[in-house]
């Protein structure tokens, strides 16, 4: 558990005027404690919860088989474990509440995770308790990121850069779609990744398309590969996306991609502490509606323990900048008229007087080369 | 969508007493649709439902951004979009719900699965309704496969079987599970996966441990290899596990993986229609305890759009085995007391008379072999 967090959310739960804060969802049970409980994420009855009291108190549940787990990683902490087949989490919830005398209280729950069922379970349980929701509250509180988010979201980064770079450097005309996935999924568990979410490998007529993975797809001379992957450590995301030719570029890509990094420097320059989300969003619009590129409906976002965030890079943003955040920006155009899309997505913490651009590997400025 | 599921939601609608279910968790969305609406599983607030009425009338909603994709592959359905930063997906359901004049009407929610603040709008939306819990009803009704549905695991089942089989074959002494990772993540895309979930690369000392990823750590003569992969399409799941030694076993392996082995096939003969779960848990719960290997709480489950689903093959079991279940049977040691674990992990469906094995590619009555 890292300590920074744990003191945040207690003294969040004082600015919100509750007794103790009760995180349960996959990606708040994270951010609390530090790793994700392992299943929890795959198996939703899996339930797990974190209490951080307004008196710096803190205690978890989980469910039996994964206690050993959790209990390893948190020797200092009050974890109470629920049996899967024959218990009930909100049983064991509502004993540990009550052993922490905070059975009569003021409870923040996430109520945009906590199921209809489990919520009546836990009012029942516990009569006298009062509760608030704190699903915003703890989400602006996570904009914020600590020296070791920062740390762990810049490693991140740099560890889907340079897969993304390695994939490119080993395939060739001729290589398919999946050569490019098998180097890129590979890097990125070499480099310590503990899983990854949503590759895409989206290469010639397919780089048209949002969301797809690898097909059996050969790489032909002037082809353009949209990659893009988001390894997780500890259930922080990074999302990095890399557009590279093969070969020699088809008529349009350098001049759109020559566009398309020119408004990545026009919002890396816009950001900054103070500066507001749509204000950036709109220097990039104006910019992008000047070249006559199709407009997208933000250009960044907040990004850690879930792969969107606030603040949006966006027209109905009324978010400003500050120190400490992190966002994904993705200036792209999906469908340019000329067979192909492009993208461009890196990672930046905002710090004084700027930001920091986190995926740092590959120099974006020039449209990357895959070798002819 | 598949007409066969479409058709048994709306019967299973007038078996359970309500005008209409309405199906919003990702994995029952997928169940109803027959795909997965990408972004669903990845962020929680992008809502999808889904409603089947009791009189035949289907329709659903979505996001925005996946309006295209779900309308695309749902030509003849009623597909209403909400916006991501501007709308709301319950005033969008309630509306369509009124449109489809069931905004009276008795309607079936996923309990487990709805927020408490979901469930709260929905309710202040549509005063008149009554809203009936439906989530065991429709996980009952999960657990009969379609015969689309068997293929699909069937296909499933085979990919992890085939690219688990592939890796073991390119890897030797001084190979890394890295690369053993390499293979079989490739392999599974290669065979057409659309994703995985939960790689277990576990070699050596590391066999012991139960969810741990690929490391740099690499094969040496004599280790002992539990490999496991659950590759994803429209959804739909297949866990298979496989035990495999780097040349020569080491003391004990050969024994214990035999009895693992014989343990197996007294699972998948004690599995056939009208065979309580219970029972067949107990049938090689007697012979593990026999051998004397640590007990596990169950050694089978239900699987599907799920990664676990009922019927477990478990003691507190109180299903009967029904032709068109799915399971997956895992005999398995995670500590033998030798410095090793093993584990044997398939897929199988309950047919007449006895029971298929779908996971048929590699034969696990023998160790397999990592050539030296």
């Amino acid at each position: 558990m890292t300590k920074i967090v744990a003191h945040r959310l207690c003294a969040l739960a004082v600015d919100v005027g509750v007794d103790a804060l009760i995180l349960q969802s996959p990606e708040n049970v994270a951010y609390g404690l530090g790793f994700v409980v392992p299943s929890q994420p795959l198996m939703r009855w899996r339930h797990a919860a974190v209490v951080f009291a307004a008196d710096e108190r803190r205690a978890a549940i989980c469910v039996d088989m994964e206690y050993a787990t959790v209990r390893a990683r948190c020797v200092d902490l009050d974890v109470r474990s629920w049996a899967e087949f024959t218990g009930s989490a909100m049983v064991t919830l509502a004993e540990l509440l009550g052993d922490l005398s905070l059975a009569n209280g003021r409870l923040g729950l996430e109520f945009n995770y906590l199921s209809a069922a489990d919520y009546a379970e836990l009012s029942a349980l516990l009569p006298q308790a009062t509760f608030v929701a704190v699903d915003a509250d703890v989400a602006r509180l996570r904009q914020i990121k600590t020296p070791e988010e920062l740390a762990l979201l810049g490693r991140l980064s740099r560890i889907a850069d340079r897969a993304i770079a390695k994939s490119f450097a080993e395939v060739s005309i001729g290589s398919t779609e999946m050569d490019l996935a098998a180097t890129l999924t590979r890097s990125v568990y070499e480099q310590g990744a503990e899983q990854f979410k949503l590759m895409i490998v989206a290469t010639g007529e397919r780089s048209e398309q949002p969301n797809v993975g690898p097909t059996s797809r050969r790489l032909a001379s002037g082809d353009v590969c949209r990659v893009e992957i988001f390894p997780v450590i500890d259930g922080y995301h990074a999302g990095v996306c890399r557009t590279a030719v093969v070969g020699e570029p088809p008529p349009f890509a350098q001049e759109i991609y020559d566009n398309l990094a020119a408004c990545k420097h026009l919002v890396l320059e816009a950001i900054c502490p103070g500066a507001s989300a749509r204000g950036v969003y709109e220097t990039f619009r104006a910019q992008f509606d000047e070249l006559d590129l199709p407009p997208i409906s933000f250009v960044g976002h907040g990004i850690g323990v879930d792969l969107h965030e606030e603040p949006y890079l966006a027209p109905f943003s009324e978010a400003t900048l500050e120190v400490g955040m992190v966002l994904g920006i993705e200036p792209l155009v999906y469908r340019t008229g000329h067979g192909f899309g492009m993208q461009i997505k890196d990672m930046v913490a905002v710090v004084d007087g700027g930001c920091q651009l986190l995926s740092d590997v590959s120099d974006t400025d020039a449209l990357l080369r895959i070798g002819g």
